[in-house]
């Protein structure tokens, strides 16, 4: 199931909307397309041409000078593809001649998808449109919690996506490596409490688990399979009665690494819940760390300055001072550019991902 | 100038297409728009509703279940923003009721912009739409080669683009380590010959050299302030002559960096300049360099596989025998993966951006 659909357009320094709409039409009725035109006066022309197969067109005509061509057809195939691109060719050619050659711009965009059995677009963290080279959808499930899906890309590799989110690819290895604190630190004989892990590490949702478990082992490995391992446990619970658990024991740990949700976009903390939720987890995790504890995390899309300022804000509302440094980094997967990193005493790193940004805290 | 246009779409197990019709029409007419509807019997309805303001929305009703929305207007304002969301809202309200929460899929895009005078569209190599962060118009000249433009994106600083095709941002140190073979390579006292380079390396366009010497500063130092250094010269001039020059005189070099133009995506490597250009510029470089030399060049997207497979052909058939390796690099502002490393003698190497390639070879 599929509706294709095709954007065009040209700028001109001044358009007569009547001789551009008198220039194409005969390019439409050649197509046997019938005609209906709406004439504004005052904001110029749409014409729209609809052909017996289902597809249609809208050419757009703006009065100062611009023209929209949008094509709609049902099915996508290599026959289509050409007779479109033939029908902007001639558009392009009689515009050429009405306008002696006289355009600012001429510009198609790639068609767009929508409908299709595999969703290609999944937008960046602040809001553009992207293409994915996605060819099959790998798991799908809804959970109590969350959609989880795993797609497949060609040069990604399997991609994490839960609720719409992209969380991690294959091709990642730099988020997690940025988020262990980018190759500088030793964790020969330490103790490490990871929070969250979209990855396939811990996560509250037995279901994103089974599907890492089985699609994402190039991120995971083998941990999944065996919950406890020689070196490590995998609890799958809520992260945080384990660390009021944790924190009234009196256990501590040399590294908390918060990998459970990036910065908030909302820039109102006091009213959004995930602000309080993330404050309640930096208490907790600098409760359970060691004088000289190193705490890292991820922030959000370098380009979302305000959630990231005002995460650093939060910061210096810990009931423990600490200082923090941030890194940025670029995620192949996330398409953009994220930071964050805190050091318990010491500095408090935002990792900014070129998408994967970190927060190294400590203890001062 | 801008023409905003925003694409929504739900999707169902069945759809009645004049009971959708029926459910829709209020919501657009409530907002003063004038409805025309075209009923193809069998490929369902396209409606049509006409604002006086010059907006208009496309409602696309398919017989197995595909709706699509299209709404254009002609500016783009934080209030037809949330109205344009208000309206979608409404719309997958009245459907859910409809089939009683029954759908299978609703997806909003994010909006295009069309005519701005900032063009945030630059598609990858291998097709894909991707929107940038881009927020100002640096350098946009025509030179007798192709069109230069020089945009500041707000997470990867200045993106250098030649006729449409995104070259180097600011951020993309990662291609430059790759092509000069990641680290891996001591440079001391090496002859070295790098061929293009569109972060300001030696080109044959004088425009290319004048937008990257004032805007593409942190690709380029000052390497182009004075084309004649201490341990470095820039000719500004056809390689092809000056390598024959170089062949003749039987000057060596230990390096030869090829950065002049991706792999073309062509796959009929007989009758395309490009390819035969390609092999050209191998032949001379080979010719130029030492016994043990290397080569690196770039690949283009490890998506466009059928091109990198045929480019790795091309060092089968060159007049010495040569080995070669790859690697894959996430070039940040490529938004896709890329390879390439050619080795005279020894390996050649394909450096496949993520979105650099690297070719190394060597003389054998």
């Amino acid at each position: 199931m599929k509706g294709y659909s095709k954007h065009y357009y040209t700028e001109f320094a001044f358009a007569d909307c009547n001789a551009v709409l008198k220039a194409l039409q005969p390019i439409f009725q050649e197509q046997g397309m019938t005609e209906t035109v709406h004439n504004w006066e005052d904001h110029g022309y749409l014409a729209t041409y609809i052909k017996k197969n289902g597809s249609f067109a809208n050419l757009r005509i703006h009065p100062h000078g611009l023209v929209l061509v949008d094509l709609q057809s049902y099915s996508d195939c290599t026959k289509g593809r050409e007779e479109v691109d033939q029908l902007l060719n001639k558009i392009e050619e009689r515009m050429k001649e009405l306008f002696h050659g006289n355009i600012k711009r001429v510009k198609r965009l790639p068609a767009i998808l929508r409908g299709d059995v595999i969703d290609r677009y999944w937008p960046t963290a602040d809001g553009r449109l992207v293409e994915y080279d996605i060819d099959e959808v790998v798991y799908d499930e809804d959970s109590p919690f969350q959609n989880i899906k795993i797609l497949h890309s060609k040069q990604f590799g399997n991609i994490l996506i839960l609720s719409g989110d992209v969380n991690l690819a294959e091709s990642d290895l730099a988020y997690t490596q940025a988020i262990m604190g980018s190759g500088k630190e030793d964790y020969t004989g330490k103790e490490v409490l990871i929070l969250g892990g979209g990855d396939g590490a811990s996560n509250i949702d037995q279901m994103v688990i089974d599907g890492c478990k089985k699609y994402m082992r190039k991120t995971c490995g083998d941990v999944l399979d065996n919950l406890n391992g020689e070196c490590y446990q995998v609890l799958i619970e809520d992260c945080i009665p384990v660390l009021k658990r944790y924190a009234k024991e009196g256990r501590m740990f040399d590294y908390v690494i918060n990998d459970l949700t990036a910065v908030p976009i909302s820039t109102s903390p006091e009213e959004d819940s995930t602000w309080e939720f993330l404050r309640l987890i930096l208490d907790l995790s600098m409760k359970v760390l060691k004088q000289d504890g190193k705490y890292f995390t991820q922030g959000n899309c370098i380009n979302l300055t305000d959630a990231l300022t005002l995460y650093e804000e939060q910061l210096g509302r810990l009931y423990c001072p600490v200082e923090f440094s941030k890194e940025t980094v670029c995620v192949p997967s996330y398409m953009e550019l994220y930071p964050y990193k805190l050091k318990k005493s010491g500095e408090c790193v935002l990792i900014n991902q070129a998408s994967l940004a970190c927060l190294e805290v400590m203890n001062s």
